[in-house]
């Protein structure tokens, strides 16, 4: 035992004894501890960096101390020469070999499957555990006398150095290895995909490879790229869907495509040239080539995931909605989507969930985690459609709900999309009935010293989805509009802002010589619609789960962003909840792609999750009409919000609402 | 019991009761019975044909008659009506139901694992069991109430009706599947890879797919096209190697690559368009569509088969002539080798042995199966480089020999390859010295009566392999040349045909206006440093094996097909065997190709053989160049050959071979 030492790694607390002179890293991977390395313990990479603890631990019944490791060496000096200094008690845990006890604590960015930090303490951290890994390997030398082909001996190498056994390869890989292992001196880095294929090879060491995330929006397309052993995301970009020139949603481009024959090829050849150009601009902003991206994830409505995958849509554009397919696309070669990266890197489509259920749904599920919980949870992803998913960890639904594009600014007669110059934030005296509002571009609130200024720098160009929003809960509040979201004409007596307008009346919430930013109550209507349509569906769902309340509600995309929840709530876009229970869940769908691609444990919970969810389809529900006639009025016809109500003094009901509901509702019903 | 029937199946013996009214099909399903199906049972497909067996059957316990299956109805009518009469006494398997016991027989071409029937009696029949197989389904119309994916529920529809489950998808089939439920009017059939992926849809029933065995040689490319469910050649093609304008042969070829960068990638785009254009050819000999063609298997010799699958062949030409793989190429998308076949057809590349033994000897392993028996086989491929292999089922070994081109009439002052006009058969009388000879062309030898009329109509152009190894094995049997190869000068004044040629003597074979065939001195070195490189690989691989003799020697390829054994021996190409038990094995290569394309579990025992086969490398071995000095005298220096002296009167050793064998050895050795 005099030529045994102890050592105790941290933070796993493994342990164990062995000869002096061993390598701190040998021990490590002996005793399974969760250590990086991707050239194999020759002092080239760097990932294996250790800590000395230095001290008595009486829990460990170890005195570490630092002369119980061997000093610093020509390794280590070298890497140093190489890479800059390894930070204070940094070790090599290649070089470094044990000459008496000691504690060695491998630091997070050190460890092969380390946590990726999320936003919300609450969810499960998803631990690193990318679908493909490289490994270094010293490969023999071709010897006639022992004829064996060079993947034969760099298999052996793997197996050998890395005891990975049995792999299978890629034919690009059979096409590039002599070429790379004469090129790296019979020194190669590989990339192995789920540890079962080799499809990638490079000359020497190689150490970096990134992936990218995308999610692939009607109107914009966002991508992250990380690097997929840091799990970092390295450069981040957005670029408009080109397919914007075919139609802009997503039922004018269905259409295009039904009037022309071969149009599917045309969006899903322009969405794809958009996917190559985002991968070359995040790999510019990154410094790295395109050649250093092995994967990609990629997520999208139903119509945009089959438009990428080259999947005619056209069957998404009526009833019964059917998919092609509801999983997930595994493992294809990123060449097969003419995609512009690593020539045999891999991609992965998140499953789609239903017709109007897509895999950016499935997403914002994989990020939300609404399926590990007790807790109640009620997603809500707003675009032209709502995807809408309610549940916890027994049961989870899922259902869309036609909003139309009202939320974004669209239909509304001063709206425009949130930008500079849109007005986002309103506030309305009650007692004045005078409004005060900010706008986009600018910090100040409009009756603020300098607004003026703003106001002729950035100017003021119309209404967003969130003013709008503001604007109509802000307007009931102060009682210029009832339940029912009637204009009180009388109010024109009180203030100029209330003006006649055709038959109906308007409310004025900003003038200028170039602009006149108006109310109308065709504006209202149509935003009773499309909240109407919103939470009617959320309440399908809510029966559908047989609940009267939810626990927590989390608001993704830009709308989510952008929104201020109380308002959302005032105007019953969605259910009564405790406020600070409402939240924004940020770009979730693209979240959810980020995880999938660092995470293949990720994934095949995904997939579980989504061949698990039960589709609720409103189209097909009478109780949706329903449910939609109810919610047409502000907040809601009967449901009495009483934790909205105990921060937020909400009007009385009038009686006429009732009528009024039922008459938009049939108006509604005969477009549909 | 008795609405129980006794159904025995033949030829496989099964045999079960079930309830009357059971359809045969179904019987036989229950009880394993091989039998096909490709429509389920709907009385479309007409594969499930059985026959019933009258009479008493004691052994059975039963007697069978007529009347004891329920008589013809509307589904048998009907397939007639489309497809014409089923043969007498037979019944579709799915219509015929039980009403009484009955001894029903699966007829060969109803069984799905029927054999293929091989030429040679001593080996084991291949059993039909294609990797790619059809299945047609009724799928099930999506239901807004209950949003599945086509694909969903194509898969469900395989897994009720065929019991088939965890299926993956090509995103080829996801991005047609759609279309073909709807075309098909929601019936469709796929085609179902190594049963675990599907790889190709089509709407309805299709009944037939093909596929292309193909042997990719350094000259000709050939190809047949097999009925993937017959198993049946429907078409076969060969044509030229396009490579040959960038090279005769292998080394040039190599050369070229050397001497022009991305000259590989032009060789490699030349051999697939030509692949393309085979099949194009094989589709239009056949009456069907590219499209139908499914499944391709490639063969070559290791130069070849690199180029079809883009693998620069460049380490081939120089030492130590390491491969990038020897392991199959498996599962391969067609497109991705450019074959214009169905466009999500499979490739499977046989595995390369060693640097200069290929895919092609691999096929001719599979197709002679020297790893089944005791006897010790020894094959041999010959073309620019000998393949040897040499075994049985308890060892293999193979080796490459470099014979060069003189075999193929290349290299021989009146040679030619085997075409029309080529002398191919000789014998000349021992007493007179006066030649008989057979041209390519012509039914007749020359001292046969018509011949002049013949040599009118074809012409004499020169010699071929075949040709000049009679023509020196005949010479010397008549004594004109000696053990040593060297011409009687004095033969001279004995004979007009033998003349002087420079320092040596020449015997004039054929002479008129046009042409003049002679058999020189140096032809016969030349074909003496072939005949002495094969014969000295052969000895290498009988030395490692540790054998003196062999039981079974079989000749592939071309050369084996033309050349009469016979004179192969004496001349020494091969070594002393009872003459009965050496014989051309014909296109075993191709052979090899097809047996791969039918039967899956081929695949896996010739990989497994591969990884088995001990490779000899003769251009290492200092024992190679003994044998080679050896094997230059005629038969051989000092192996007596006593199988062969039993049949033929050879000429006895004279005492100079020994040194003429070694100058002739040590001038081979400085070409090197």
């Amino acid at each position: 035992m005099a030529d045994d030492a102890l050592i105790v790694f941290t933070p796993s607390g493994r342990r164990g004894r062995f000869p002096v002179g061993t390598p701190v890293l040998e021990a490590a991977r002996a005793l399974g501890v969760d250590i990086d390395s991707v050239c194999g313990g020759r002092g080239l990479c760097g990932r294996c960096q250790v800590e000395l603890c230095e001290g008595g631990f009486a829990k460990h019944g170890v005195h570490s101390r630092a002369d119980h490791l061997s000093p610093r060496g020509d390794t280590e000096f070298g890497w140093e020469l190489r890479r800059g200094p390894l930070g204070t008690g940094r070790r090599l845990g290649c070089a470094a070999t044990l000459l008496g006890d000691v504690v060695v604590d491998v630091p997070p960015e050190s460890q092969v499957h380390r946590q990726i930090v999320r936003k919300r303490p609450e969810v499960v951290d998803i631990a690193l555990d990318p679908i493909i890994r490289l490994y270094f390997v010293e490969v023999q030398q071709p010897d006639m006398h022992v004829p064996t082909s060079d993947l034969r001996r760099l298999k052996d190498a793997l197996q050998y150095e890395w005891h990975i056994a049995g792999l299978a390869s890629d034919v690009r890989v059979m096409q590039q290895v002599q070429e790379a292992l004469r090129q790296g001196s019979w020194q190669v880095t590989v990339a192995v995909y789920d540890d079962e294929r080799i499809i990638a090879v490079w000359p020497g060491l190689h150490e970096k490879v990134y992936g990218i995330a995308v999610d692939v929006g009607s109107t914009t397309i966002a991508a992250h790229l990380c690097d997929l052993q840091t799990g970092e995301v390295v450069a981040s970009a957005g670029r408009m869907n080109p397919q914007i020139r075919f139609g802009e949603d997503l039922m004018s481009r269905v259409s295009y495509i039904m009037m022309n024959p071969g149009g599917d090829a045309e969006m899903t050849a322009a969405v794809r040239e958009a996917l190559s150009t985002l991968a070359q601009e995040l790999a510019g902003e990154a410094g790295i080539g395109v050649g250093a991206i092995v994967e990609a994830t990629i997520v999208g409505n139903p119509i945009m995931q089959s438009l990428v995958f080259g999947i005619n849509p056209v069957e998404l554009g009526g009833a019964p909605f059917a998919l092609a397919t509801d999983e997930a696309i595994d493992g294809l070669w990123a060449t097969e989507i003419d995609l512009a990266i690593h020539p045999n890197a891999r991609v992965y489509g998140l499953p789609c969930i239903a017709g109007h259920v897509g895999a950016d749904a499935a997403a914002v599920i994989l990020s939300e985690t609404p399926y590990l919980g007790e807790e109640l949870m009620l997603i809500v992803d707003v675009g032209t459609n709502a995807e809408i998913v309610l549940g916890n960890r027994h049961r989870l639904l899922a259902a869309s709900s036609p909003t139309g594009p009202a939320f974004e600014g669209a239909q509304i007669s001063s709206g425009q999309r949130a930008a500079k110059g849109a007005v986002e934030r309103v506030r309305i005296d009650p007692a004045t009935l005078e409004p005060r509002f900010k706008v986009i571009g600018s910090g100040r609130w409009s009756d603020q010293p300098g607004f003026d200024r703003t106001i002729a720098r950035v100017g003021v160009s119309g209404i967003c989805g969130s003013g709008i929003i503001e604007a109509i809960a802000e307007l009931f509040l102060a009682g210029v509009i009832n339940h029912e979201g009637v204009v009180n004409g009388s109010l024109a007596a009180r203030t100029p802002r209330v003006v006649p307008d055709g038959r109906t009346f308007a409310y004025i919430l900003y003038e200028d010589a170039s602009c006149s930013i108006r109310i109308t109550q065709n504006d209202i209507r149509a935003v009773q619609l499309a909240k109407g349509a919103l939470y009617a569906g959320i309440r399908l769902l809510m029966e559908h789960f047989g609940t009267e309340q939810v626990d927590r509600i989390r608001l993704a995309g830009a709308f989510g962003a952008h929104i201020d929840v109380k308002y959302a709530m005032i105007l019953g876009l969605i259910p009564d909840c405790r406020l600070e229970h409402v939240t924004s869940a940020g770009n979730a769908a693209g979240t959810g792609a980020r995880i999938a691609l660092l995470s293949r444990k990720a994934r095949r919970e995904i997939e579980e999750v989504v061949r698990g969810v039960q589709k609720v389809e409103t189209a097909t529900e009478p109780r949706f009409q329903e449910h939609f006639v109810d919610a047409m009025a502000i907040p809601h016809k009967s449901d009495p919000f009483p934790r909205l109500r105990a921060v937020v003094a909400l009007p009385a009901p009038t009686a006429s609402g009732h009528a009024l509901g039922r008459g938009q509702g049939r108006r509604q019903r005969r477009r549909a």
